[in-house]
C-alpha cells in the first residue's frame, strides 16, 4: 500500500477565497500550529479504492504520558466511535497523542497508540498504570473502501513518527489528506482544515487552535460566511452518514470545567456553516491547553495550576466558534479531488469558489 | 401593581417582516399551540421601574400531576437559576406548569406553583410524593426593577388561571408581554416569541412548537435568516447579562433521550441568530411530548410507550432548530417599546424592519 | 410560630454510642466545622402539627458573593429539587450560603438568599450579574405538615444571621434541630448529623468535614459499622419518600472535576448504612474547597488555583465515604423524640443504642 | 499460544461457601443466563506470563446490528479504556456483542467486533451506517504480561464463535477464565463472576443478571454479607491499579433511562464489598434489556416500546445492587490459582473460606 507524504505546497486555504469568519485576528499560520508545541502530520492512502490514512496529532513533542496536558472532551452528537473520551473527562488530561482515522481502524490506531506509548514508558502496565489511548473518526466509506481495514500499525507510526520530526510552529497540510483522504462535507469534498485566534491575557499574546476532520452536512446546506448557501451540482441522494472531529488547542491556562466550556462552542461553528448536528452524525469536541500540565511522577501533594478569569471567557468562547467555523471552510477549500470506491467522487468547493459560479 | 392582560390584537409576527427560517411547513398559527393542548397567558407588571412579570405555559389543559408528560432539560449553558430540571432529567417527565418570569422572582413563583399543585391534589406531602416546580427565567434588571421583586404569588397564580381559561390552539400573545416585558436581544427590545412545524409521520401529522423567552445576545450580532446583521441604532455599552428559555412542545411520541437529543438543537437555532451562547447567559432548553404521559396512579407493573424511529428523528432535529431562530426573531420582530427603570429603553427591531433602513 | 434556638447542649453524638467509620482520625470536633470558616446554625419550628426548619451552612463568614468558593454538586438520585446546582456545575463556584429546609419552603428560602445577597450587595440585578441562591431540601411530609409552607423568611433570615454570630469552629448542633426537625431515617428520627476527617498533605494538615440532613432508608435496612442490621420496633408501612442531602466542605485545595469526583463518594457512604439510593430519595451531594476562591472583582485575566495531586486524590475519597457514613450514623444518633403532624413519631436509635437491645 | 476451553465442571460459586446478598429470590441458575437468549463463553491465555483472555457475552443469539437491544452505559469511576460507551448513551442502544479483555487488547478486540459485524452485514460502512464495537477492561497487568498484546483478533473471534454456540440458559463458567484470567479483587485472585435475581411484574417473572469482570479492591478491605472484612495472607504492597466492569442484562421492559438509572446501582454493590470506587479503578456499568429491541431496519416511522412503571422500579434496584454485590463475591469463591508473570500469584478466596480461618 503505498503511503503518500505531506504534500511538498500547501493547498489553498479558506482565506484564499475569501472564506474568514468573525473580527478576531488569526495567529501567524492560522493554525492550530500556532499554539507552541503543537505538531501535526498525515499519512495518506491513495491505492485504488483506499482513500483514506491517519493524522497525528502531538499536544507537544514531549513524552505525553509524563507530561500530560489539561484536556476536554464535549460530545456534541454521540453517534461516533471515537476512543479514550472517558478518561479525559474523569481525569482532565491526556496522555498520547491523539490520531484521526476512519472509523474501522479505530482499534489499529488504539493498539498503535498503545505501542508507542510503552515503547516510550517501559513502566506502563509493569509498575505504573496502563495507557489511554485517544482516537478519533469519522465514516469515509462513501468513498474509501472501509471495510478493508486498510489503516495498519506501520501507518499509524509512521504519522507519528512524521508529526514528531515536524518543526515547530509548522505549516498544516490541509484538504484530502491523512485521515481527511476520503472525507466529504455538505456534499463536497471534505477533508483536514484548520485555523486559528489571537488573544490578549494580561498584556500577553495566547492562541486557540482548531483542527477539524470534516465529514458531515447535506448538500445544498453549506453555509458562508456572507449567508450565502452552496449546493454541489449534482446532488447525491445517498443519506448522510458523515461526523466531525473538531481538536481545540490553546495556551491560554484553563482547568477543565473552563476548558469543556470553551470547546462546546464548537457546535456554534458547525451550526454557522450549516448543520444541526444531524443524527448520523458523530459530533465531538476535544480540547488541550499547553499552558498547564499534569507531571506523571509529580511528588508533592499539592499543585499549582492557572485558569482564565471567567469574565474573559467570552473571548475564548467567540474563538472557539469562530475558528471551528472557519477550520471546516479551510477543509472545503483546501480539498483536492478524490476517485475512490466504484469511482466515486466529490466535486470540489473551490471550483465553485475560483470560477465564482455558485457563491 | 397593575396587571396588563394579555394583549387584544396579537403583535405583528416574524413572518410579516419576511422573517422565516428553514424549508419545513409551520402548524396552522406558526405557535407552540400548534400542539394541541398546550395553552400560555401571561400577566405583565408595568408600573414605572417596575416592568416585568410571568408567562404560564401549560403542557396540557388537565392535572399535570396527575397525568405527567414526558420531558426533558438541556443546559446549553448553565450560568442560570431555573429550577426542577434536575428532577425533569431523573424522571423524565414534567408534573407542573412551566413558569416564565424574572430570575429573583423564581422562589415566589415555584411557591406559587406548590400550592396551585396542592389544591388540586390534596395528597401531595401526605399520602403521596412532594412536587417539583418547574420555573425558568432571564434577568430583565437592565429594564425592570429586579430588586424589587415585584412578582407575587397572586401574579403568578392569575398567570396560571389564565392558561387554564384559554381555549385550545389559542394564538400565543408575543413581545413585550408576561415574562418577556423587560427582556433585551441583542441590544433590541426582547421577549416571548413562538413558532412551530409541521411533520408528517406514518402518514399522520404532527407538529413541534417552540416559545422563547428571548434576553440574550450581543448588540450588533444579531443575525437575519439571509445573513445580514442588524445593530442597533445606537449601541449600549453594558456587559451582556442575558439568558434564553426554550420550551419545546410536541405531539410525537418520543422517549426522554430522544427528546433531550431533539431540544439540543436549540443550540443550533440560537447560533445561527448571532449568539455563541455566551458565558453570561443562562441558555436551557426544556422539551416535553404530550404523546407519552405517565399516570401518577398507574397500577400496572409495565407501560406500553411510543417512539419515533431513530431514522427519522433529524426530522426533528431540524424542526427544533428552525423553530427555535423563528421564535428568537419573532420575539424581536413583535416587541413593543418598554420604558424601565432610569428611563431605559431598548429600540424595536419592527422599526427598523418596517423602515427597510437596515436589512 | 415560636423558634427554638439551637440547644444548648449538643446531642449525644455517634461516636458515644460507638458507631465509628473507617480508619482515619477526624478533625478536632469530628464536625464540618474542623474545616476553618465554615459555619452552621439553625431555626426550628416546634409548634404541633409544624415540626420543621432551616439550616444555614456558611462556606466562609465574608461576603460569599464577593469571594465564591469552588464547588460542585453531585447527583445520585435525582427525584429532588434542591436549587442552584445548575449554576454551580457550569461555573464551579457558589457565591450564596447554603440553606436546608423542607421541600416545599425551598422558594421562599431562595427569595431569603436573594434578599440576603441583596442587601449585601447592591450591585445585583443592577451593575453586575444576578445570584444564584442554594438550597437544599427534604421532604419532612410524614412528621411535620409540610403543606403549611410554615418556613418563613424571617425564619430563614434568622438561620442566616445565627449561623453569621457562630464562632469560627464552634461545635455544630445535630438531631432533630433546623432542617432536620422532621426527618425520618430507615424508620427511626433523622435529622441533621455531622462528621469530619484529618488529611496530611504536603505535611500540613488538611480537613474534610460533612454535614448531612438525612430523611432515607427503608425500615429494617439500616447497617451499623460492624455489619448489624437495626430496625425500628414497629415497622412503619408508609412507602418511602425519603431523600438525603450531603454537603462537604474542605480546605484541601481541588479544582471542580477533582470536587466532584470526591463528593460522588457520598454515595459510597450512604450504601454502607444500607441504602440502595431509592427511587422516591433525592440524594444529592454538594462540595465546596474554601482553599481556592474566585474574586468577583477580579481584575486580572489570568488566575492562580491549586489542586491536588490525583494520586493522592483516594485518601480524599475515602475521607469522604467515611464522614458521610459517619454523619449519617450521628444524625440518627442524635436525634431526640419529636411529636408531629396527628400524633406521628419516630423512634429514635440512640433508645435501641442505649439500651442495646438490637444492637 | 494455546487457548483454555470454558471449564468442563463449574467453578464453586459464592453461595456453596454460604455468600448470599440481599432477600430477593435468584434466577434458577444464579448467572446472567437466566436473562433468556443471553450467552456467555470465554477464551483463556494460559501460557507462563500470558495470563489473560477474552470474554464473550452475547445479549441474544440473533443478529445484534439487525436487531439491538435497548442500552445503557453508567460510568461510576472513569479510569478506565472501555470503547463504545459514547453511542450506546446517544443512542440507547448496542449493536455488536460485548467483549470483555485486558486493557490493552481493546484495539484489537474492537478490530474484531468490527469484522465479525462485517461478515454478518455486508451492508455496513456501504449502504448503511459503520458499527460500534462494545469492548470493556480491567488491567490485569500484575499477574499477566500485559505488553505482550497477547490477544489475538482470533482470539476474539474464538470467544464470539464459542458464545453462540452455548446453550439458551446455559452455565456461566467463572472464576479464573475468559477476560478474568488474570485479574486480581481486595488482593485475592479475581475474574468471572455472576448472580440474577428473580422479579415478578404484572404476574409474570422477570429476571435481572448481572455478570462482573472483578479486579479492584485494596487488599483488607473486602467486606462480606455478614459485615466480616477478609484480608490476604500476605498483603501486597502493590499499589491497586483495578478496575471492575459490571454488565447487567433483563428482560423487563425498561427505556434508556431507567435502564441507566437501574445500572447506576452497581456503585451500591461494589460499595458493599469494600470498595470507595478508588481513584485507579475505571468502574463502569453497561446493561441492555432484551425486552425492548430496534429493528435496524425498521420501516414504521413510530415504534412501540414498554417500561416498567417507575413506581415499582425499586425492585430492580435492589435487584441491581445485590446481583452486583454477590457477582464479586462469586468471582472470587470461583477464582482458582493462577502462577502469571514473574511468578506472581495471588491468594484464592475460596481457601480462606474452605478452612474457616479468617471468616
Amino acid at each position: 500500500m503505498p503511503s503518500t507524504p505531506n504534500c511538498a505546497e500547501p493547498a489553498k486555504r479558506a482565506r484564499a477565497f475569501g472564506l474568514a469568519c468573525g473580527r478576531l485576528k488569526t495567529g501567524p499560520r492560522n493554525a492550530i500550529t500556532d499554539v507552541a508545541g503543537v505538531r501535526v502530520a498525515h499519512v495518506t492512502l491513495d491505492d485504488g479504492a483506499i482513500q483514506t490514512g491517519v493524522t497525528a496529532l502531538l499536544p507537544h513533542a514531549g513524552n505525553l504520558y509524563r507530561d500530560k496536558p489539561v484536556a476536554a472532551a464535549e460530545v456534541l452528537n454521540g453517534f461516533g466511535k471515537s476512543v479514550g473520551l472517558m478518561q479525559v473527562e474523569e481525569l482532565g488530561a491526556l496522555e498520547t497523542p491523539i490520531l484521526l482515522t476512519n472509523t474501522l481502524s479505530v482499534g489499529t490506531c488504539a493498539t498503535a497508540l498503545v505501542r508507542h506509548a510503552i515503547a516510550a514508558n517501559p513502566d506502563i502496565g509493569r509498575s505504573t498504570a496502563t495507557v489511554n489511548p485517544l482516537v478519533m473518526e469519522c465514516n469515509d466509506g462513501p468513498l474509501n473502501d472501509i471495510q478493508a481495514l486498510a489503516v495498519t500499525e506501520a501507518d499509524a507510526a509512521a504519522a507519528l513518527a512524521a508529526a514528531l520530526s515536524e518543526a515547530d510552529g509548522a505549516e498544516v497540510a490541509v484538504g484530502s489528506v491523512g485521515a481527511g483522504r476520503g472525507m466529504s462535507c455538505f456534499g463536497f469534498k471534505g477533508g483536514i482544515g484548520t485555523s486559528s485566534r489571537r488573544l490578549k491575557l494580561d498584556g500577553k499574546r495566547h492562541h486557540l487552535g482548531v483542527l477539524v476532520l470534516a465529514n458531515f452536512g447535506r448538500p445544498g446546506e453549506l453555509c458562508l460566511p456572507d449567508g450565502r448557501r452552496v449546493a454541489p451540482p449534482a446532488k447525491d441522494d445517498a443519506p448522510e452518514k458523515g461526523s466531525v472531529i473538531v481538536i481545540a488547542a490553546t495556551d491560554v491556562p484553563l482547568d477543565h470545567r473552563q476548558l469543556r466550556r470553551v470547546i462546546r462552542r464548537a457546535g456554534v461553528g458547525l451550526a454557522r456553516v450549516g448543520s444541526f448536528w444531524g443524527h448520523g452524525s458523530g459530533d465531538i469536541a476535544l480540547g488541550f491547553t499547553t499552558a498547564n500540565r499534569i507531571d506523571h511522577d509529580e511528588r508533592a501533594d499539592i499543585l499549582a495550576l492557572r485558569m482564565v478569569n471567567e469574565h474573559r471567557i467570552d473571548r475564548l468562547f467567540e474563538a472557539m466558534a469562530d475558528a471551528t467555523q472557519e477550520a471546516v471552510l479551510d477543509a472545503l477549500a483546501a480539498a483536492t479531488p478524490v476517485v475512490g470506491r466504484d469511482g466515486a467522487t466529490r466535486p470540489c468547493l473551490s471550483d465553485l469558489l475560483n470560477f465564482g459560479s455558485t457563491p
